[in-house]
């Protein structure tokens, strides 16, 4: 990665260590170890001191770091994480001003304050809020990615026949994205009928039938970026009850990206699509609104009832208003979005939109 | 799930409970909750108290747990976890006696005890202790994903022609996988050439060549249950290099599951397979020979030269030696073996031997 960005991350991270009287931070969650180096691997973690930036990692990552981290030394650990990070503190004698983050296991903190033989300090959510306000090149890989989604959508819209299985379908809509040179950015969820009222659901070996409605929740992952999209479609003659709850889903994700921009609260984002809903009648669905994404396909901010605080210009969110009727059906529809200081850009929006057609 | 299968689970973790003096767990790692409640999905916890098994979810998940948990009882949660678990432990008046996992995040934890007003008591390793050894339907599981896992390769091998990039080629892979009606246990690996070296490359664009080679390193989940297996290929003249190591490789690999048998140390079946490439005078390689696999693709007992203890029939167990020459290749082969008592099956043993073949 450009070490020029990452420079330009450390600076903002600092700053915020050097409020709150920190010399150094040691990272520990994967997609911030992602933030702070570039690296791409598993099972590494980072610390930023006030001078540098060390990876810590394993002989299976070495070639990979150095070919992802120009700006950061690399530090090959044979041992435990815990005692590698102990012997470096040691050696820089940083132990007295260090902070661990909280999204720490408990077992790790345990084992590491035992190797440091010193009180440890804890910190929440520095380089999350960070995150939180994309860097140009973060929107670009995002766009991108969904660029990919909708193309490997799109190549998988003519398996939407009378027979297929939801395996088969998510198995040829991830082939797609794979043929386009991407991956998938988290397990895809296609649900067929009356299964799309699990927001969660996994595909089985249901087979898509004459009439029928279709849920598809993916994600490309691109440059170690995602982007996270639900499209709804209905085969054959859908019925009453599904245009219009598909209509009201549509509206109610209509007018809460009506609502973004900077300044605006998370709060009245979602309170906007679950109006329409309530308009209509139809039942409110039980997770937020929407959800910030990144390194991570669910990361700060969350867009819901209860979330506190504004939208900031450079945010890229979800919005994925739905209404689950069990054993009847599923709705969903989901785009990703930058916000920006009067409103906002849909980075989703060449994603097929025919939602609903007929085979 | 079935639930005598659950409750004599849970009958075993009792017993290390009350060794401990603990009246209740509150378990927070997902494949433990898997383990303990037959559930599926995410974002839930458990807890096991002397009377009962609870799980708390939310609405997302309602109409799955209600499918998969017969034998617990399901608390659907509005608010936030730890004030949940907090509600139900106060009702059950139970705080003084708890426990949590110590996988559980350190934020998590604080969020926890801030909620229970009261110390809390941490242990590790409970439920993954009892995990390592599987029961008869866990083995079938692994069994069968391995089997699937070997078809799917099957019907992956006549793609393998110059000019398919690693990324189509695992797309291909996956693919086959969804037709056979399972998914993918984690982001397959695809390594042509020297990529190999690299035990976990992403798959990339780079393209197969007249005289390449190939490692593919995937698993396949069956009913939550996780198959891992390795394998390499040489498409047309592989060089004289390439076969010594592949060739080294597969004997380091037979001499370690030679050894297995219940009651032998872990670092013994380590030093079997190293023994032999320190014979060949190849490098060694920096990840452990093997590692427990089931619910999580790696789970205890981690089969290494410093692994404490001894091998338990029951044990599921991958056995992975490699050799890795950066710039030039990389040679992994990995079987997922059963422990018994006076030796091992290979569970992948269906899987294409196929290992060098020209085109």
């Amino acid at each position: 990665m450009d070490s020029r960005i990452v420079k330009n991350r450390i600076r903002k991270i600092r700053r915020q260590l050097k409020k709150q009287l920190l010399d150094c931070l040691i990272v520990t969650k994967p997609a911030n170890v992602t933030y702070v180096t570039g690296f791409g691997g598993d099972d590494s973690w980072a610390i930023i001191t006030r001078r540098s930036v060390y990876l810590l990692t394993d002989s299976r990552y070495i070639e990979q770091a150095e070919n992802q981290c120009a700006g950061c030394k690399i530090i090959q650990r044979t041992g435990p994480m815990t005692k590698a990070v102990a012997t470096l503190m040691k050696r820089l004698k940083l132990s007295q001003s260090a902070a661990v983050e909280k999204s720490i296991s408990l077992a790790a903190y345990d084992a590491l304050k035992k190797q440091l033989k010193a009180r440890l300090k804890t910190v929440g959510n520095i380089i999350e809020a960070v995150r939180s306000c994309k860097d140009p090149n973060e929107i670009a890989a995002i766009k991108k990615a969904a660029l990919i989604a909708a193309k490997a959508l799109e190549q998988t819209v003519p398996y939407l026949k009378r027979g297929i299985s939801e395996n088969e379908l998510a198995g040829m809509l991830d082939f797609q994205i794979r043929k386009l040179e991407a991956s998938n950015s988290f397990d895809t969820i296609v649900a067929f009928g009356s299964n799309a009222s699990r927001p969660h659901h996994q595909p089985g070996t249901r087979k898509l039938r004459k009439n029928d409605s279709i849920l598809i929740d993916f994600g490309v992952k691109y440059k170690g970026y995602s982007c996270d999209l639900t499209r709804c479609f209905a085969v054959g003659r859908p019925t009453a009850l599904y245009k219009k709850v598909y209509e009201a889903v549509r509206h109610a994700q209509a007018a809460a990206i009506k609502m973004i921009m900077a300044g605006v609260k998370f709060s009245k984002i979602d309170a906007a699509a679950k109006e329409v809903l309530r308009k209509h009648d139809l039942p409110l669905y039980g997770h937020g609104t929407g959800h910030g994404l990144g390194l991570e396909v669910h990361e700060e901010p969350a867009v819901s009832g209860e979330a506190k605080g504004k939208l900031q210009a450079g945010m890229v969110l979800t919005i994925e208003p739905a209404v689950y009727i069990p054993g009847k059906l599923g709705v969903r529809i989901e785009d990703d979005v930058l916000v920006t200081q009067n409103g906002c850009k849909i980075l989703s929006c060449d994603c097929p939109q025919l939602h609903l057609f007929s085979t």
